[in-house]
């Protein structure tokens, strides 16, 4: 009876017994279909907690692991400091400048001074206020911590002191 | 899955039309459950991959944010080098125990000096060999570059120089 395929059954008497069975099937088939994809719903929630258990982990790894030549760079630069103090801070300012270029490749760069530009909540964080005549008031008079990251996304904003009106 | 039990058509005297009737309804039911759940797998299938990739963004974010204070130190260090270049070392060396613990913290503490031990490629790197009968063939002769990470989870082997046979 395979004019039955169709979920709209004819209404035939002589067809009464073999449509049902055929409505049984087709709910049969239907229901499997559905508990079918619930189950591998389930699976795919425990799947993706995983995934993203397991992302948080590599991301974590692989950062770090570009930070060990930091780490090995600053190792080399202290164990010749004792031979040769004045290489030091050469050594040292080569490994800062090796971290702030993995910041930048990262996303986040170093941000420059701002001292003078307009205290901005998104890229500054005021520690401090200032009552200068000689300073425009509502401009950052002292970064004391430089930001990190560009417009879009800023990383840490840079600590800074406010000028403010003096009276 | 409960509140989308198959009910069960209820036996009636109304006849064969009515209980058609039920069935249709039970299979437009049916239809609706199987279509929703699968919308829903498509969703949770593309919600997952945004988890995935945001999961990365914050550790990543997280993980830079932590290395931020031994840059800012760094710089400090730098700072006041040239006022007094010998308290840079010991500057210096207070980052790089800074750095130590973050590592440590995160899971990957550096490695103690593993000379004389048996040379193990899972915590080992071999990057040269060296013939000395005073050394144990197949044992670390010299690390170059300490490893990161305790026994379940290397996150860097160690660099070693290898005692081989000498003849």
């Amino acid at each position: 009876m395979s004019e039955h395929q169709t979920p709209e059954p004819e209404p035939r008497d002589e067809g009464v017994v073999d449509s049902a069975t055929e409505t049984q099937r087709q709910i049969a088939r239907l229901e499997d279909s559905w508990r079918r994809t619930a189950a591998e719903l389930d699976n795919f929630r425990k799947r993706c907690a995983k995934d993203v258990v397991r992302a948080r982990e590599q991301e974590r790894a692989s950062l770090l692991v570009r930070w060990l030549p930091v780490l090995d760079n600053l190792e080399r630069a202290l164990e010749h400091a004792s031979a040769n103090p004045d290489q030091i801070v050469e050594g040292v300012r080569a490994v800062h400048q090796q971290a702030l270029a993995i910041l930048a490749d990262l996303g986040y760069p170093r941000r420059g001074d701002e001292t003078g530009k307009a205290f901005d909540p998104a890229h500054h964080e005021a520690v401090s206020t200032i009552a200068d005549e000689d300073l425009v008031p509502g401009t950052v008079a002292h970064v004391v911590q430089p930001g990190y990251g560009h417009d879009g996304e800023i990383l840490r904003p840079a600590s800074v002191v406010v000028a403010t009106r003096s009276e």
